[in-house]
């Protein structure tokens, strides 16, 4: 029975790596396809997406029935628990990268702010780099690390203020980006999202190591903080 | 042993809907706060939000040690999971209700569009409701009326591509407006993720009923569909 848990959990382990790489690609591929202008990248992750669906509704299957099967305690349970919510947040990364491809499909030749489109090019790295080091930390059960990554999160958020203040400039002095810089705004939100999403996954590692539920970012941004 | 589990699963499920009715609460003030610029209830909002953090970190202490302990299977740990999956929700429904709180700080003596905000009061009310009855839902484990709350989520993304489409319009008309309209297309894109929490939850009742995990709206609002 031992044995076949820990293939299980084996298993289990590396479906969910694997779920985090598909998304890491979905994020890095939805904000090539928004600032080069690529449709068809664009149409790529939006029709991809349903495999990331796909593969948290079989992850999830497959923690309830090992718990309903194998009963775990302590770390063992507190493994499958971490899988069974970590990857609705990844699953929710995925919509984010969707929505990201459906603003690039959506804009039909408005003019563009080029100084806009490389911040986000930069906060769309940061986001990936994120994803891709929580994955570090969750297949070495590295606490300390998700800690730190959670703490990269306010980068993340000041990127957010910057494409804010663009954004807000951009529209205010020149009417005919309007509907473009709209959409650089609501791409810098679902980023921003996205860095929330990485940062419970970092709590589920800590949970993952110590058995306590930890929140590591009341984050706010510097935008957010501004008039409290 | 079954008696005591009994009580926990009860106890468990008053204080699940209790924490939905705490979300309600603060997406009904956080909106109220937003449109009637009552800078007062948002600050009320922002520093109540803890208490629904509060609440989910102690639901899932609970979840967990009740999976542990009573080892449940079939529909008792169904019950249970359903919990420790849609606290998530309700938790991140209430950060959105927090964003537009910080929104209602933030906003100082910009024009503001009436027009526009009767829009986003109506947007929350529909936002409200449907928390409300997804709680229903979850008492009477209703899949068939969770089914019917997701649904409604359609109606929340037309709200949205109204709003969406009413900003745009003010702000390229009215460059004074910028500032504020940017401020609405975000409170409507908080509203709008809202409501695809909802449908989050609603998924999590079917399952409840029917051990079937299934996603009811691959949902897409009109605005995202208009150009693929």
């Amino acid at each position: 029975m031992r044995l076949l848990f820990d293939e299980e959990q084996e298993k289990l382990h590396i479906r969910f790596s694997e779920m985090g790489m598909m998304v890491s690609e979905a994020i890095h591929k939805s904000v090539s396809a928004f600032i080069n202008h690529d449709k068809e990248l664009a149409h790529e992750v939006i029709v991809g997406d349903y495999k990331i669906n796909e593969r948290e509704m079989k992850l999830e299957k497959q923690t309830l029935e090992m718990i309903a099967l194998y009963q775990p305690v302590t770390s063992d349970l507190r493994d499958i628990v971490t899988v069974l919510k970590a990857i609705s947040d990844l699953e929710r990364m995925g919509d984010h990268a969707v929505s990201i491809a459906r603003s690039t499909i959506r804009v039909k030749g408005n003019p563009r702010v080029r100084e806009i489109e490389d911040e986000i090019g930069i906060m769309g790295d940061h986001a990936r780099k994120m994803v891709e080091e929580v994955l570090t930390a969750y297949i070495k059960k590295d606490a300390e690390k998700a800690r730190k990554v959670a703490k990269s999160d306010l980068e993340i958020d000041q990127y957010f203020t910057t494409i804010y203040d663009q954004c807000i400039h951009e529209m205010k002095t020149n009417p005919e980006t309007v509907v473009g810089s709209a959409d650089y705004l609501m791409v810098a939100t679902y980023l921003e999202r996205i860095g929330d999403y990485v940062t419970n996954v970092c709590e589920w590692i800590v949970y993952l190591k110590n058995g306590r539920i930890t929140e590591l970012n009341p984050g706010k941004s510097e935008l957010e903080k501004e008039n409290e």
